[in-house]
């Protein structure tokens, strides 16, 4: 049998996910001789580790417990006291963390997984790879820091796994890595990476405002708080600094050419999230149905799309031919169109469920099994 | 420098595409630590062997030469005598291959890729594996031979990789297999998996008739020589089993439904390919051409499809809602639908180009580049 040992940085719906996922797995993977242990567990205040990285680890009991507490809202350190594991206050998580990588990363090796949302968690990322260990992300954070920083990251390429970072588990990472191994160059990438805006630009299409479509999304659970982090467009610019780097672009976050959906007058600095829903937005709506009338009588449908192409990187608005793979899309899937030589007239196309906790847990579950033969 | 000795037997299209892919990666390679080495080349009838296999390699020049001479027609064993390798014969191919996989699997070890079309490569196949080497197949036989050998074969799952036997270079199996490794259970797929058939269908659709088509998708080199061997879906049932397989099912080839697009009477016992060509296959326009207007009537189009669903593994016609990603496929692309708990409403699609032997070729590669981990 086969350990592999997990360290979980991150427990919001996605890290919660994926120690469910890991359980319900048990039996799955001992018919694969595979067993994960969780050896710790970290919220943004604290970090829960066993006594004994190399022979212990946190029952399934426990992480249900765990689970259901940082669903109630509880933190981490409400467990304090019921086994046989420390609860280190932030300062020391760091330390004590890099200290179980460079116990395991030697010996029986260990799985740093971050699930969190958090630009701060690269330092411990990058040591925890020099220190001989694995990583795997659904952050999408410590990919999209300077070219430098990411460069050390990625450094041991077989070492790190982050699918979920783009179109949450669908296989786009992999399925690019693959192309790109087989020596088929690839010279464009054009995709729809935001389930929000896809699904806001196909409403658009229908003719309803773009107030209207904004409000509806936010009512489903489409949007983040303020929606105005998913028109922004960073979201899709860091998806796409990510995958223009898989190509081997050596280029940063703000050389990117992002279009936001709202101007400035309208940003977080000048009105609140409710000011911008009920009054902002709709100073919008004849702009949008204008430039969707606009694609229209062209034949073609308007989507927010990520290119990667030539020299340009470019994050926005474009019009696309209502017959194409991205013009087809309905409602919050992604969609993803690369071009090669292999595949040149027509693209390989992947498609399907972008987002959600279940979907990119999976995800990342399917990137820590990927990883196994580095393990004992 | 991490080194990977492959051993491909079959040197038809893909197989000698697959040696140029090798050579034009070289630096590619090199750049991530690694370096393919070529250590026997096999046709149908010869194994051509460099001397000492852990030591020696066939350089890139001699496997050029290898290539035109295979192009040109001549056999393996005309280029006997140009360099440090041995030529051998039938009778003694596979004791020389097992030797060498022996030699290689329990120390360095050795990528045995099959690229053959042979039923008869499964035993060499199951010894390589066995003796702790890797195996990667772009040969869809041994996969679907019997249950007993396919289970063998498959055994030690991480020593074997197969992408290029469904969709060519089309990341199906590497995206099945990560579904399943999430523990996310596929409850159906449904994939157009024939170029040719593909064509067909789509062009039917557009009004032609039958026999137009398909004597118009041969002179596109689309075709078999003989064209009822794609039109009795053999090709693709044995697409499907490996699917089924993959999802666990354990079935055998003659358990799927397979329906045939031409009656035994057209059969290549009862007729030649000239008059199936020129004769027989007029026979079947008026049936074709009702069961596809049959399909518009209702808003559909008519697909050849395999499915796999529930206890059923099914290959044949199918009427499929045009608005679907099957019912929008055109030309020659192949396109697979993966439903699962995360992709259940909307399915799991990946589209592109599934035929050609330098995709084909590329999947083998990157399962080659895959299987690094476990080399030295």
């Amino acid at each position: 049998m086969k350990s592999i040992r997990v360290l979980v940085m991150g427990c919001g719906g996605v890290g919660r996910q994926l120690l469910e996922h890991i359980i319900s797995c048990r039996s799955l993977h001992a018919q694969q001789n595979l067993v994960l242990r969780v050896v710790g567990v970290c919220d943004s205040q604290s970090l829960l580790l066993v006594d004994d990285v190399s022979e212990m680890e946190l029952n399934d009991e426990f992480l249900l417990e765990l689970c259901r507490a940082k669903s109630a809202g509880s933190p981490l350190s409400s467990l304090r006291g019921s086994g046989k594991f420390h609860v280190f206050e932030n300062f020391e998580v760091k330390e004590k963390v890099i200290d179980a990588a460079g116990l395991l990363g030697s010996s029986s090796g260990l799985a740093v997984v971050d699930c969190s949302a958090s630009s701060e968690t690269v330092e411990i990322l990058m040591q925890a790879i020099d220190l001989g260990c694995c990583v795997v992300l659904a952050n999408k954070k410590p990919l999209t820091c300077k070219i430098d920083e990411y460069e050390k990251l990625v450094s041991k390429f077989r070492h790190i796994r982050y699918e979920s970072t783009v179109g949450a588990g669908l296989p786009v990472i992999a399925s690019i890595t693959r192309v790109l191994a087989s020596g088929d160059p690839i010279f464009r990438i054009i995709g729809s990476l935001s389930g929000t805006l896809g699904y806001v630009m196909s409403e658009l299409e229908d003719g309803k405002l773009f107030s209207q479509v904004v409000n509806a999304a936010k009512g489903l659970g489409y949007t983040e708080p303020d929606p105005r982090d998913d028109l922004g467009g960073m979201d899709v610019a860091r998806k796409a600094l990510i995958l223009a780097r898989l190509l081997g672009w050596r280029i940063n976050l703000d050389e990117l050419k992002v279009e936001s959906l709202y101007p400035n007058e309208l940003g977080p600095s000048s009105m609140s999230t409710e000011e911008f829903l009920n009054r902002g937005l709709q100073s919008l709506d004849s702009y949008m149905a204008d430039k969707v009338r606009g694609a229209s009588l062209k034949g073609n449908v308007l989507r927010y799309v990520c290119v990667i192409e030539g020299s340009r990187c470019h994050v926005g608005l474009q019009e696309l031919p209502k017959d194409s793979p991205l013009g087809r899309l309905r409602g919050s899937d992604n969609v993803i169109e690369i071009y090669s030589r292999c595949y040149k007239k027509s693209p390989l196309v992947i498609q399907g469920a972008g987002a959600g906790n279940d979907t990119t847990a999976a995800g990342v579950l399917a990137d820590i099994i990927d990883l196994q033969d580095l393990f004992l």
